[in-house]
């Protein structure tokens, strides 16, 4: 099950100036749902053929009072490792937690999935306009 | 001949959110038209000359009610593989089709043709406009 | 001489749609003019120091009633072989004839010329407004 | 079924040279046996869930006699695009059916097969030492 | 832990001829060992810190009487995915896995680990000798 | 400790023309700060774990009155080599120097660092807003 | 010293039409000012310690009645060859030059100069505005 | 026709030294023969049907006591810019006639041809031993 | 100054199998020796313009009976950061370092160092014969 | 005239391992012949035509007593900036200089020039044996 409570903040340095900041993880990985269905019974679900789906994720953020401690989001994505969720999910749970986490005044995250079936897929949702 | 019927798909897990979900098929293969002549009988398309055509086609759409299930994709691009159908046909069609299934906000399908004679082709359509 | 009546059409399968349609064609090759004149005596041209030129001829267009036949268009740029033609009148040339022939919403063609001299050169011209 | 029959040859023009010809197709398509299954029986294969596959065919081969023709072995090579086959007797295969048609001095086929199930595959086979 | 009870093989359609079968599986995922000891307790593992690692592996052989089915590879290489497990074991251990698999002529697995500390590590194990 | 003093200008030559000057250093290192807590004492950091950062700092600005001499920006850039400092404040600390040195009409700093827990940060910065 | 009187131009075959021509020249060369101070003694500045720059010189302009000479502007950009120059005065001067010899709708010139102490720079500066 | 006695040499300045000159010719163009049969009646092939050719030439050599002088060698490429030729002989009519215009120790032609029906081709031949 | 002690080792886990580790480190920095003076005073080196060098260091070594530890070899390559050392010297040291440390069957050390003066330079020092 | 006596050199500090330095300088510049004819006459020959030539240098040794100085060898390259001379000339003179400057066990060089007349050429002279 994804963590959000993992997520940890510290104050902005320089909240006056709306900077940008990009992240970049090149290493996500989750399962994919069995039967269609979600599920976080990891060990049950490679077992049974959910098979594991792996994603770059990418994420621009304007801090509004609050950074994302870089650590933190290592061990939040990491959270995601045995579970099985559909990309759209992914995404946009990401967004809700980040969102949820650091209330900044502009944040994007981009999942760019790898070929499945000949198809490769990337999901972008977005919170706030930017600038 | 292209069978839309394939095409499934889900409820949009994010309704209210309107984010964009990118697909590329990088294995998409049709084949030329005979003469000039479109045609749905494979194996009489090939051995008359009716030569094989190989594009990328890459789909953009942001969601309303409902997703496109991605194996049912999958499905429907390879029901193209034996039929004699133009360039301009494949990709408006795809788009045709597509909007039927899960009536987007918005839809874009490109479809880039592999070079043919010392020419390559790529023609994009698009349903609806990106917000 | 480069030959227009070469170019052929046929009807734009989906008249009321404004897609695009992007054709690239890396093996053109015209000759220089000799001693600045233009000419389209081709032997003559090669055995006096008309040297050859090469690039690649880029199309992108918005179809209105007709779509360029793809072989036509291959037979219309192999017209240009033993021409001695200056770069700005390759471009604005075939931009002039491919309107002629399609009459289309907007035309543009670029030419991106091989290095001479140590200079590389791209010539850009357009015909109507991209919407 | 693939078929070796459309395979022609001419005379190699300098056949007391051992020079080398590589060709390479990047547009091969096959599809996958059903259930472990090779086939011929092209829509049934597709309908039932035999997946395309594609692959770039590399030939490399130094002539003797006879050179390979180049329409001729375009033609053969979609002749494999609605059997079921393995990748293994795909470049086996496509080796025999070569070193049958021009006895060549030496001759290497390799197999670059598109991603499947995550693993990509690269099958070489080889008749007679290159000099 | 991993499982090589999960390989599979068939039988080598071209026994009698030596020829090359290579895969790459970008998507290989096992857990750091946690206070450099190795476990297989997966989830136990990660929420004590035991970081994830990413590799490409990479695996050359020549079949003899059997060849490697490439699904129950895949599964194989799944089953390392909650391990903890030096890189130097990773390979050495799929080496030795894939040998008593299918007895292959030569074996050469090569996993391309991911940066960890600014460092990128390649471990390649051969069994056998290469023609 | 960054110190600002070493940067140096020359009167900009062109100072009616609103021209833009991109420069780009791709070997910029710091050190990562201590438990959190930022410092200048160099060798300690080192030795207490302060592991060292590297980037790529890309600066694009419009002079006014004066433009940066490249020397003396070097040096500057150097003089971060032994501090422990967060990279939010390396990209806004060199923002606000550069302003301070030169009062251009338009800056942006931009710090792209080294991949570090498996994820790669940008950070950009603005003063002014270009033309 | 650049030579502007060097560049020759011939009447725009296309006066009517604002189409567009970029030029790249990637084997520009000029001296280092010794000691701070620009000066066009050749031989006496390599001598001295002023440093070869190399740049890659791009010119893109819109003709208005005339355009430029592709051989005359070769010619131009070497007379700068052993000259002791600043970065910003190349660009500039260079743009001054060509619009002082065609009087374009629109210029634009950006100098892409080599790696110096660890910093790359590129200068771009405008005439007239892009329509 | 190839003009062989367009080829000229220079007395190799370092005679007793067995150095290595390679040169490559990315812009070399022919006819292909119409119906099977070679012709050199250019407009005659070009009006029927002979398509262009485009390959990539490229030569390696260690003089005896003649170098190839660079002008003359594309001069002589230009010649076959209107025959119709197959590939096979275009490569080993040069390898020929660069043989008797310089003798060289060691002497390789390759020609990479441009994809024509989804196959590409490279043709190589070799007169003497590399040392 | 180099601290060779702070490497460490572990038992070599497949002692009997000449299996090969390749490691490389995009990351390493040290400065350049001042007037020709190797020096180990860091801050006083970067002072006086002892600038700083930036290098990838290249490590391939098939283990005896130990392995170098990863992170241990990471902490011996800061250890170059504040030295003033010759590029010769750098990598001929980490060589004499590690077969102290580990005493492997072979190992090779190559450093490819930034260019500096518009030139760059790549050392490779190599200890017992690869297999 | 290129100055062999800028060469300087320094005493190996490893002078019994025999390793290898590989030293590539992207920006030699010099002129063409006039006529054919060398010359050192700088600014005569640019006057008269004498066009710029273009190259990478690429020097690998394998020192024995004494090492190549890099400032010196930077120097060293730069005195051919204003020569016209052949690119055969070219690599031979640098390989006999460097010989002669540091009396290496192996030494090559390897010119590298930009495309002239639409060829490209790589010249390469080698003393003594790579071990």
């Amino acid at each position: 099950m994804p963590q959000p409570e993992l997520l940890e903040h510290f104050p902005n340095p320089y909240p006056d100036r709306p900077y940008e900041i990009f992240m970049t993880c090149p290493e996500f990985t989750s399962l994919c749902p069995i039967g269609g269905v979600e599920t976080d019974a990891a060990e049950l679900a490679l077992l049974k053929g959910g098979a594991p789906d792996f994603a770059t994720i990418n994420i621009t953020y304007i801090p509004a009072a609050a950074c994302v401690e870089l650590k933190s989001l290592k061990l939040y994505l990491w959270s995601f490792r045995n579970d099985g969720i559909f990309y759209e999910r992914v995404v946009n749970r990401i967004l809700d937690d980040l969102v949820g986490a650091v209330q900044p005044r502009f944040l994007q995250v981009s999942g760019d999935f790898n070929i499945r079936g000949g198809i490769k897929s990337v999901i972008t949702a977005t919170h706030g306009a930017r600038p």
